[in-house]
């Protein structure tokens, strides 16, 4: 590999760096990733995460002071996890995030936990749900790239 | 398009061919599709699908007598899944197969249910799990298709 290579495959969206170093950051933990997750009409998260033992974990990426303040959002995300986290660079103000959640500390080749966020364990019948969803999203999405022609192609 | 596009774009194999074509299937019915599916150690499924009410499908593909008298192990298979059906060609000789299965009608570009198979329903934990497996399942290979160092980067 070339030492630009790594430079050449950044992510060209801030967020879109954080939201990398932080998925192999969860994936180093063993958990499942995915992207850009709707749990509910109207809502759409930047990670969802599923961990060996089930635990649903949502993670919203932070690029500054100003996407923070736009989102006004967030609140409903902490209804679809078990634990709920920030995603941020070095530069960010924490001091804005409200302390009953989760701190990462993201760059696009990798993440820390600075803070574990507290554990709110989702109902039997929305973890279900919620799962089902993730399920499905992971797998239309993996049937579309391997198959492009699936959707529109049809039962013989 | 070109007319030779299809032709170029055809999987190689024959169990390949019936795969594509049974998801595309399975897709018009609103599941989602998995292939290769590891349901428990020493059992790999063709293809496994979640419908829209978390049903649990599972398709073996057959591309002719030889390949199905040497499978030892779909009976293993039906304690992963609440409907078992097989996949094959039009010249297969279906009478080999057990009349209390599902039996669907594939080529590379679609598919079609010519017996639906009986339900048996998952009991409640184990559905969870095959859920669940099945879900991170996907989100792994989406993640490492996205981002292919993200099993060998790690933590910051």
């Amino acid at each position: 590999m070339s030492a630009e290579a790594p430079l050449l495959s950044l992510p060209p969206m801030p967020g879109q760096r954080l939201a990398r170093g932080t998925a192999r950051l969860l994936r180093s933990m063993d958990h499942a990733v995915l992207t850009e997750f709707v749990p509910a009409r109207g809502l759409r998260v930047d990670l969802i995460s599923l961990g060996p033992k089930g635990e649903l974990w949502i993670v919203e990426c932070k690029s500054g002071r100003t996407d923070f303040r736009a989102d006004r959002k967030w609140q409903g995300y902490l209804d679809w996890c078990d634990r709920y986290f920030w995603a941020v660079d070095g530069d960010f103000p924490v001091e804005l995030l409200p302390e009953d959640t989760g701190l990462i500390h993201a760059d696009a080749f990798g993440a820390a936990v600075t803070r574990m966020a507290p554990e709110t364990r989702l109902a039997g019948a929305r973890r279900v749900k919620v799962q089902r969803d993730f399920a499905r999203a992971a797998a239309l999405r993996l049937q579309m790239l391997a198959d492009p022609e699936a959707l529109i192609a049809g039962a013989s």
